[in-house]
């Protein structure tokens, strides 16, 4: 596999209150904003929203999985929260190749964009990865 | 509360295999570095490791749930990935309020802190939030 500018995978997930209690029990985030319907009612978002490195979480699994993939070494990633994530919503994330900073040693800028179903984007950024294809 | 610079907190995490597993359970990363021994042995670290983003969680829930906590919305975060992260691991997570950038909106700098039970920086970065104090 060669990696291209441009080059880009998506996958689609839907927020369960399922996956906000598991993510609640791994990371120990019971945050009220997530779980007290009446706090949330209270706060600028006006009901309950998911943690929202859940949504990183789903930027991470395409890199590591996806593109680059097998063998990719995770440096860095920006994550810009522009917008809440709820239960109900479905997440389509993507991941698209920007820039090969160093091809020798295989070092990679990718785009990490996350949109909900009515196509806002609720999380942007980018990552920065070292990737050798594995022979 | 009034938040000043210097300010923090810090939690303890222990890496357990149930926790990397929950986490792919949730987010579809099943990427064979976390889950396959066999090809594990192969890459750079040698071993299984866990996904770089659940110490992302850790940050994320402090940041929620203690510092600034309750009404926390979270705008940005920086995650720089330094070190990998193994079963057993003992993190401690530490958010320190950097910088009050601006006070009548109330948005922070935060940095954001990974150290594995060898006092090594796992994860290092920051954040960047706005808080306003709940009455």
């Amino acid at each position: 596999m060669i990696l291209s500018v441009g080059q880009n995978v998506s996958s689609k997930n839907t927020i369960t209150v399922e996956s906000i209690e598991k993510y609640a029990e791994i990371t120990g985030d019971y945050n009220p904003i997530h779980f007290d319907r009446e706090f949330a009612k209270t706060s600028i978002f006006g009901e309950r929203i998911a943690h929202g490195m859940l949504s990183a979480g789903y930027i991470s699994a395409l890199i590591g999985m996806k593109l680059p993939g097998k063998g990719t070494v995770y440096l860095k990633q920006e994550i810009n929260f522009l917008l809440p994530v709820k239960v109900g919503d479905e997440i389509t994330t993507t991941v698209t190749i920007e820039e090969c900073i160093n091809s020798q040693k295989g070092i990679y800028r990718l785009r990490t964009v996350c949109v909900n179903q009515k196509d806002q984007m609720v999380v942007t950024g980018e990552a920065i990865v070292k990737w050798k294809e594995q022979k």
